[in-house]
């Protein structure tokens, strides 16, 4: 296992705390003294400031009013509790857009937003970039020595797009920038469909939604202006406090940007996460998915800590039903983020504010003010167990298991149209591919298709529909060298601009997969088609949405259809490719048969959690964490039932209370218990 | 029991028409000849005039056509039939819209309507206004002093708003004069929020959603703004006929305009009512909904009656499905709104027009044209009934009941996020708080919560999140003097500015309730939670949508809940308080719940209806109305079953029939009796 | 039968090709080699050139590029396939929309659309006009005398609609031209309503809905202007071509345009068919809709044959679910339209592009680019079979039965409010009187209600709610002279601007149908009113959604409600007049009633197919088509279910196999078979 050190070398503990506005409280002395009391009786030793608070730093253009913040960082930091100062980017003052309305966004019919709501500035606004750089700089000069400053939060959960003219021409620069003539452009993105053919970079305009290639590359640009705007955005910092990290809180596997491209510019990955775990029967699915997307921030950096930056201690205020945690459920989801790899637990929010939009949003300390409430005592109690941790901080994990999931990909299946509208489900399909694993605890990265693979034993690459440069031949020596990859349906269709290979598909794969797709039935939501197994399966399955017609040539075939015009058709396969293999299947197959298949896959190849590679009871998951020292286990129960979990002569120890457990392991109904494997 | 005066003083007799259009059809004698012929057949007295007649009637910029609206009134005054003149601001010409653009709303995107449609005029715009006042001022010159003239009719169903220049900046100056300074609005509504600190009053903009406060305030201020245009429109009106009252149609409890606003403006209140009874299940449902939205007109001034201004005397054409009215049904809605204080049954509309958006709407005369159809024997038959009621005409009731329903607690309700999206159902939970008085015959006035409370035995206050100042007071002033309160979950969270209350919800509720809720749950719609009661209520119920985490503090626990997390935890409670009671039910739950609880509670306190305290059968109320001389009781069946209700010595008289009516009262499905208590 | 001459004069064979874009492949010459090589494999004689080329044809304003055109076509010609030839207006260059932007759309606001998409060109716009007739004036000159030019392919899918300036000016210019006075529109129009009357023509704005005389006629104006629109830009193709026809790709039963007011200007009508028939449950209904459009591209020109213009060798890619194409499914969609009248089977599209929206759209060849895939293969053998049958080529039918579908009565039952907001189902409700027929081999001609009738046997005119001038007339002439008439509820209601007929329904058809419609009750969906009958039917059936009250006048009653407050009332009535019967069904039959109906109906005057007037197999149909000399049947089956047709005496032989068939007709599921009848 990997040694890393703390990601915020300030803290060496597990980060508590969360977003902080006393910017609400000014003229309310008592409840700022009142917050610090509170949080040393939650053991908290961190808070974000300043997210929202421009017109309180800057009142008026060019007159800032720091002294309040300065008192409240100090305070706070006599008290033991470091600051994690934010930019104020992602809401601007009323003044602000009344003056240069240019930092407002525009839609797609080209109108302009009025002022209000928050995260609506045009990324490419020459003033917009000016004034966010301008109070940067004044806040790293002012705050940048300041002994409680840990961590820098860059702007707010950035997304959106704007389609003003400074943002169609930077659009079209960067085309130009991209593609050199417009000729290559013309032919890479087909534009003779529908007689698009551009003879002028200035026609390209944006919401035009019938040349997919245009579609996609205007995602690519707004991920590209929103990672520069934050690059502009951390100039000052970089160059004042070049000791002091920098991250901005992203949104788990939010489609708008594709957070690999915010990597390199970050020097810690953090994401707000909201799970709903609400003694519902798609509580589990749900802790799945979560698991999943904190995977997904493990590998951004190839298995440093990452920060849960924001998370509700109670209810949230936006979700169709705000319900309540259920006892030990605060703890359940605090410890699923370190398990998979997290070095804190934040909350959105310290206290809740009395008006606007987010009153109702959970916090630690509510509308009643007082500590005398369940949440902040589930707080304090976590508060406590975070304590403990310190041997914890900065370890992580290396898998054996990646599934790929692509943001770029995604979209391109997305934005396509065809051979369904509706349930082409790429997200879901790469969960599902990940729940075998899950269900084993056995650890897995999930990563982009341009990752590193060569350290894996085994890569799944759900319909990897877009086969960018290089990925085949990563893939092909990943194979030859010994890896096992597998592939499914709609995969090797396109190449980086949407186009479609020619010469059959799998297109670039079909050498790898040794199989050629000669056209893709896709089936109504009530239709299923049976699939049959020799040896390696032991039961019937069915494909269901899609049904890849495939003909093996190099491959194996190890599954056929057993109904339908195709039944004798190849449904699964397998290619020895060098020391490798490549398995396809060509249908989407449902849990089950994914879970037979992979439990198979991982006893064949040895690859195993703390447990072996037997499932684990429903809703049970295991998930490793430590170094050459320390060994963690966390045991997460995300059913409400109590269960056991058969130990096989393994011993561990419970961290908090020191119990030797052997034999069987206890979790209660949402319990959640960590454990150090001893010998 | 109270005596009034009837509210149109020239017709000392119910008012039976309609909306009259004879502007259609100027060209066709013969078919406004035939219109006084029918008029007679079916004992109509008045009709409206005018409502969207402004072309006909200013056929170009100051040019006015008065001569056939004269000759019209004329011919129906001689013919018995008084007017209700309408102001026409309802729709105005298409040369004005032509020649003055301002006159036409703009959209929250500030774009400009096109000309069309109606409703549609900018309440703001100085040459609407100032185009409006002419034309009422020739009006009021020109038939002031007609003997036909009975009552104004200002506008038509004033609804929607307007984001134009003009209207933002005189909501801008409202605020001004609202909250004085700047700083005074930024606190209360904490704009410090999303960085929303104002520094100029120009700065505000009305779209912007995430301020509650501003939203809450655009609405207010739109209901200001809209009372404002139609006291500018009555001003000729009330200067040269001050004996002639006015009125504006409004339409129930339609959630745009706080209709309390326009009780000091008009002489008498009136409302367009179209309940669809149509054989459905939800029938008796809609009959407690018109039954409540009756019962608000009449609270409206302290029981006077109110006229039923609009209603279909057949099919709408605007629901989904315009089912014909059965036999019986409208005679049924007829009386319905009589026995909750009208003193009119009028018609939108009295003659089918041939062509445009409602040539399908019900009408009197359809395009057929004669009296030989079903719809105009019910109408004829209904005309000979209201005949026999002049002594009804003017009386009213003084319920010992008030359940709140408030316009401004409605929209703090709706547009504050959380703690759900949907089923937050202020309206619906009002409505089901009442419907267990109905069910027993029992008069109910619906207030607002500013309404003065000190007359009745029992006030109800479901869902009473916000709590305007002076609130309080009265509450604890009523229970103090020995009233019964029930006070409910989401009570007492925010003050007038949607901003929360400090220390511990209810807020300013909670001596008074003598509770603590630390926090509340919200379930999903397939979820329940048992409750169970001591002596008090007989069988165990279910908390449903909403469960409040109570602690009692002063109040005494009657029931708690039995399951989830918060088992035993205080689910309903009673706190003595001065000489009176107040409840408080922690859980949202069904009707059979409240049916007990309201039941129990009548009994105890001897609030009665016609028939003491028992349920009717089911579909059926009977509603009390009358005088010192007068004692009349309006027997409804909005079921399509027979059923007969046990008198228990009761001695009636059937008012139409004179039959005596002891023993039991039965009644047809869909049948609907006036009677008169005997001794 | 009537005997017509093929309608493309240079093909004397049945067409097979589809859409070709070599324009996307001009850097691809081996592609363009390997396309011929494949077209002649599959039996191709035909491609439609150039429909989306504008661009590849006129790079730059005024410099045009033929060559590759040329080139094209010519070799295209030398391997035997002829050139349907497109104007390139379906798209134009994005240099021209950026130096014209009048020839982009506006929408409803007036906003202009940006550069985008296809179709969405200004039917007024002059540079635009301007623009079209140059290019295809060069088209014409450069290509007229091409030996393999074989039809005019104008434009594409006609559609939308546009409120920029121009065009409200232009209609605006029309109506005046249509109307004369503003006193007459505004009578017809009914515009006192809400006090719309217009005192300048400039003051008629097309989005007010609540005039529905001015929707509908706005949307008259939007396809005269589309009519006009095609007209100049065919004007230099009729100029310089005058021998090469004219035709336009429709869209079967597209609502937005009045499809009748092309068949003037084209030569030949055409359309583009893509059923899904996937196996699904509602596969029959499917098939009987596409009979249903077929049969009205046959009754375009009485009995003309027409061209299928496009249609799917596979799955397309805008449908929710892209199925596959089950095995005999291609062969079974492209006989039907053969069947009823076809003289080409082509398809969108030859060979697939590469990118952009269309890339999944079902192919000839796919971008595996082989001839070696089972959709290829059903290709060529079609083409076979299409090669056997010059001798149906220009053979037609002559219908005894018609059924009136009319789209200016469609727009108007669907712009009306009421007397219910959904399931109003004009065309549906046609369909369903067409399938009593289809499903017993009767051909039945589906035309206007300005068509022709007099050599009918059977009329049957469902929801007849507009009745314009000269229908009424037309339909009593074809009664009297001993026709029948099949008319039903909501019939008679309007005149042709929407303005309702006084004295009583059906208006000017109470005479004819000698019934008075008093009112008319819709039911909610869950809702039937029982039916009974004398002796003429055999069962109970039920009324849903419309039950017209009637009274029978001079008609006969032949069935009555039983349920209902109208029990008694009559639900079925005949009124013989002159020499022939008006039926009235005053209700929504379901499809048992209406089997029974017309199959008793079709005995009875003896309007047989080719098997009499029994009821063939569930989801089978035979289709007559041929001429004095030959005599086809089509039987098509297009359920999954294999299934055998009694014979009854009649011979048939296959065409292809050269089998008689006596005794029974044997089909496979999914199966067609093009049978002749011998003696």
């Amino acid at each position: 296992m990997s040694v890393c050190k703390n990601v915020v070398p300030r803290i060496p503990h597990m980060l508590h705390g969360g977003d902080y506005n006393p910017d609400q409280w000014l003229d309310r002395p008592d409840v700022l003294a009142e917050d610090l009391r509170l949080m040393k009786a939650a053991g908290c030793n961190v808070v974000s400031l300043g997210i929202f608070a421009w017109t309180a730093l800057e009142p008026q253009e060019g007159v800032y009013r720091f002294e309040w913040l300065e008192d409240v960082m100090t305070r706070l930091f006599e008290n033991g509790v470091y600051t994690i100062l934010a930019t104020p980017s992602g809401a601007r003052p009323a003044w602000m857009a009344q003056q240069y309305p240019e930092v407002l966004r525009c839609g797609p019919d080209g109108r302009r937003a009025a002022y209000g709501s928050r995260h609506n500035h045009c990324p490419s606004s020459p003033v917009y970039r000016e004034k966010t750089t301008a109070i940067n700089r004044r806040l790293a000069e002012r705050f940048g020595r300041h002994p409680g400053l840990a961590l820098w939060h860059v702007s707010n959960e950035y997304s959106g797009e704007c389609f003003c003219p400074l943002c169609i021409a930077a659009f079209q620069q960067w085309l130009q920038e991209r593609y050199g003539t417009l000729e290559v452009l013309n032919s890479k993105w087909w534009t003779a469909f529908w007689s698009h053919t551009y003879t002028d970079w200035s026609q390209i305009v944006p919401p035009d939604k019938c040349v997919n290639a245009l579609s996609l590359n205007w995602k690519r640009w707004v991920t590209h202006q929103t990672v520069d705007f934050m690059q502009n955005e951390i100039l000052p910092l970089r160059e004042i406090t070049p000791e002091i990290p920098v991250t901005t809180n992203l949104m788990g596997t939010f489609p708008g940007l594709d957070y690999h491209k915010f990597v390199p510019v970050c020097d810690v990955m953090s994401w707000d996460a909201y799970p709903a775990y609400h003694d519902r029967p798609e509580d589990v699915s749900l802790a799945v998915q979560f698991s999943f997307t904190h995977d997904i921030f493990r590998a951004f950096k190839q298995g440093k800590p990452w920060l849960l930056m924001e998370s509700s201690p109670s209810a949230t205020n936006w979700m169709p039903v705000g319900k309540l945690k259920r006892p030990g459920v605060h703890r359940l989801t605090s410890l699923q983020a370190l398990a998979h790899g997290a070095d804190s637990v934040q909350y959105f929010q310290w206290r809740a504010g009395r008006g606007a939009h987010e009153k109702f949003h959970g916090a630690v300390v509510t509308h009643d003010g007082s500590g005398h409430t369940r949440v902040f005592r589930d707080v304090a109690e976590l508060g406590q167990t975070l304590g403990q941790l310190d041997a914890l901080v900065g370890t992580s994990i290396k898998p054996a298991v990646a599934v790929i999931y692509d943001w770029e990909n995604r979209w391109a299946i997305d934005e396509s149209s065809g051979p369904r509208r509706e349930r082409k489900d790429y997200l879901e399909t790469c969960v599902s591919h990940y729940l075998p694993f899950w269900q084993r605890g056995i650890p897995v990265d999930v990563v982009s298709m341009d990752a590193d693979i060569s350290n894996y034993s085994l890569v799944i690459a759900p319909m990897l529909y877009m086969v960018k440069p290089g990925v085949t031949q990563r893939l092909e020596e990943f194979v030859k060298n010994g890896g096992n990859l597998v592939a499914t349906y709609w995969s090797g269709i396109v190449d980086e601009d949407d186009c479609c290979y020619l010469g059959g598909r799998p297109g670039p794969l079909r050498k790898l997969l040794g199989i050629w797709s000669e056209e893709i039935d896709v089936l109504y939501d009530d239709e299923a088609v049976p699939v049959k197994f020799g040896a390696i399966l032991s039961k019937e399955y069915h494909g269901r949405i899609f049904c890849d017609l495939i003909h093996a040539e190099a491959a194996q075939v190890l599954g056929e259809y057993t109904g339908e015009f195709y039944a004798g058709r190849p449904a699964l396969t397998v290619n020895r490719f060098g020391a490798g293999r490549a398995f396809y299947q060509a249908f989407r197959g449902d849990d089950a048969f994914l879970d037979e298949f992979y439990g198979a896959l991982a006893a064949e190849l040895k690859i195993s959690g703390p447990l072996g590679t037997s499932r684990l009871p429903a809703g049970v998951t295991l998930q490793y964490r430590g170094d050459a020292k320390h060994n963690y286990v966390f045991a997460l129960n995300f059913s409400a039932e109590e269960c056991s979990v058969p130990l096989d002569g393994i011993n561990l120890q419970d961290v908090e209370s020191g119990e030797c457990v052997s034999g069987e392991l206890l979790l209660t109904g949402h319990g959640s218990r960590i454990l150090q494997v001893n010998g």
